[in-house]
């Protein structure tokens, strides 16, 4: 297991450094063809946003998915530079003051500190337009139809019922809209349900675009779903658990504090040591959801022991 | 001439009237394929943006160049609805309190003031989101490469080399980012490319997805190209000009707001006299664009009209 774990930390390291040299291309000063020019201090924003952070976990996903399913590593990439796109610009306006209100962010200011609120609101609107402008490109993948099958599942693990709306659910757990100001208590299932879609469309997104763009046969894609679903439930609680046990040095954001806003997390929910139990046990549901593939799934395996294994 | 300016104004509204009922639609309660569930208080601020307003231009010169084309006109509407999600997405976004900071819309609250900031930004997300869903579902056209020939124009027309790029130089022609308190003083070919990205990039596109639709010829393509250029620059003229001299009560929002805030506009740097001769300047243009083409033109024609005359 150890060779594994150095292979993974390997594959990790490489494919975020595959993806923040697209990512500096994909947001260069050159206009392409379309576009009028590309206004520099939006640009900056944007860059700002999107490079030079983060573990890439979301393309490092898709891409593995996509290896596993046969297709061209060259094209996943790109597809993972797109979805990391639209990672960033969830960040870059969850930090804003009216959202989760975060000055740092991976150590850095975030974007509407070092520009201003209406320069990150613009350049996150930026980076989810060129998400979808880089997912509909040729180089991704030959067919027109696979192109838009991307186009479609990213639009719809993004918009309404993915992520965004598992923000506006989370900002709803906060009690920022209750007006007779008895504290919310959401269930055990709406946390999940916040939580699948939060943070647990995207990264099962990730997975699924593997298998779209290997044409993969429908029990390969239900195996990715199954897997894609646990270990997006257990990443959600292992970061829950980490923002309670960590302190800000550690971690480069103010710890502590979705607990301080009442939001639903699992780990308020049930406690910290069930809620380690249940990480757990979704690790081991991921991992089972990959027993029909053998040593070419061994990535993908790492990923979940990673996810409950992580220190930040 | 008395009976085409009948007919375009049936034809506008009965546009308007279908393209409100797709939107009403598109903004259903029910989840959709790989939706969880739609969040009531989000999608309520979603159809607060896009439900029960405006003219609906750009689908109405989608709708027009598509029949123009020999397109589908029910798919015209559908692609005219997407194309008009993205135009409402950018009014919730621009009317915060952080970018233009505006209470009214069309006489009614502004999403941020029913809602509230943080909701806002995310109904405006979301409603951009959705506008890519809908352009790759193949009720667009049957042929896949032409929903992302229409994918790929919405997001260079809509991006930071089209209308956010446009929004954000606006930002700075505003003077928000001099730090020696000069006034900024744009040049003439400043404000022109400031407003052919802010507000013409996508009425451009709306022109020329009618003729993606309906597969147009390089010389129609052509054709339409540059009356969508000339009608969206001089469509911003006008807009201006109604902006100092209509009054609050009759537009419906705060009048005079934009020069009080020194943006940079044409009837600013022109004078109010030949900014309104550069609007009828570029609405003969438009015209001329359309010279290769017979009565079957006649409603892209009554626009060009429509645009010197309008009230409001």
């Amino acid at each position: 297991m150890s060779s594994t774990a150095d292979l993974f930390q390997k594959q990790l390291h490489e494919t975020g450094v595959a993806i923040e040299a697209l990512l500096e291309r994909l947001l260069m000063a050159e206009a392409l063809p379309g576009e009028t020019t590309r206004p520099t201090r939006l640009l900056a924003a944007m860059r700002h946003g999107a490079l030079g952070g983060g573990k890439r976990l979301r393309p490092f996903l898709l891409a593995e998915s996509a290896r596993l399913c046969g297709a061209d590593p060259k094209a996943a990439l790109l597809a993972g530079a797109a979805l990391e796109l639209v990672h960033c610009y969830s960040l870059v306006h969850d930090d804003l003051p009216a959202m989760d209100d975060d000055d740092l962010r991976r150590g850095r200011p975030t974007v509407h500190k070092v520009y201003d609120d209406a320069m990150a609101i613009l350049a996150g609107d930026s980076l989810l337009t060129l998400a979808f402008d880089v997912m509909a490109r040729p180089e991704i993948h030959p067919d027109a139809a696979v192109r838009l099958d991307l186009v479609l599942g990213l639009s719809r693990a993004a918009g309404l019922g993915g992520m965004a709306g598992g923000q506006a659910l989370d900002l709803e757990a906060e009690g920022r809209y209750e007006t007779d100001r008895k504290p919310l208590t959401l269930s055990e299932s709406d946390i999940r349900q916040l939580q699948a879609m939060k943070t647990g469309a995207l990264l099962l997104f990730a997975v699924e675009a593997g298998g779209i763009l290997g044409r993969a046969s429908a029990p390969t894609q239900n195996a990715l779903k199954a897997y894609g679903r646990a270990v997006g439930a257990a990443f959600q609680i292992a970061d829950d658990i980490l923002d309670v046990e960590a302190d800000t040095a550690t971690l480069g954001k103010e710890a502590g504090k979705d607990a301080d806003r009442g939001k639903g997390t699992l780990v308020q929910r049930l406690g910290l040591d069930a809620a380690k139990a249940e990480r757990d046990r979704l690790a081991r549901t991921a991992l089972e959801a990959l027993g029909i593939f053998g040593a070419e799934a061994d990535m993908l395996r790492a990923i979940a022991h990673f996810i409950v294994k992580r220190g930040h």
